[in-house]
């Protein structure tokens, strides 16, 4: 595999590009998450999400405990090619840990973060 | 002002929060950029984005010298409370420096990022 698409990145110095996940269809942001460069070519040659967990230091195909794998249709690069927008579509149409179909649930309302969104399916029986 | 709600954001190290801007209506992610508490304060008190800029180490009123400003009309955080997507309209229709609609041009296409949107305005004309 041609790697120049990879280098052309520029990457953190921790070597991690941000990752903006948007719903194909609803144009829904789902969620928002980190790749090395190793997620990213794993999601490209899988067509599902890789990303890096930076909390377990260690990759993370998406949906790999709950099954809530992302099918990933377009992948672009910003102008400063530092940020990456995936395209994706959501099985199970949940992409939350919280059960939610996105993680942007929280809404500013009055000086205050309120869950708007509801929880399609409690988190014990997803990651059970 | 209360800024609890401030509180509540897990801010980086740096005491920054990665920022997602969509645009209302077309749902297109603009671009991707970064506040602090100043500048997400300055942003739900004006009503317009105002980003921090990581290179200029200063705050930046998105829209200061191209006139390209964003209306915020919601404001939303993740679950784990430290990402942050806001919902704006794009005076100008311009978000990109290069003068693009949105940041996100360039698409990857058979191991090859591909510019594939036009440019609306030329930058020399929007920065002159």
């Amino acid at each position: 595999m041609d790697t120049q698409w990879l280098d052309q990145i520029k990457w953190t110095v921790d070597g991690l590009v941000p990752v903006i996940a948007q719903e194909v269809g609803s144009g829904e942001v789902l969620m928002f998450a980190w790749m090395n460069r190793e997620a990213l070519k794993q999601t490209v040659e899988t067509g599902q999400a890789v990303y890096w967990s930076r909390s377990r230091q260690r990759l993370w195909p998406k949906g790999e405990s709950s099954g809530h794998v992302q099918q990933v249709k377009d992948i672009r690069l910003d102008c400063d090619k530092d940020v990456i927008l995936i395209q994706v579509e959501q099985v199970g149409g949940i992409a939350c840990h919280t059960g939610r179909h996105n993680c942007f649930f929280h809404h500013l309302e009055g000086g205050n973060w309120v869950a708007v969104d509801p929880i399609i399916k409690d988190p014990r029986e997803i990651y059970s």
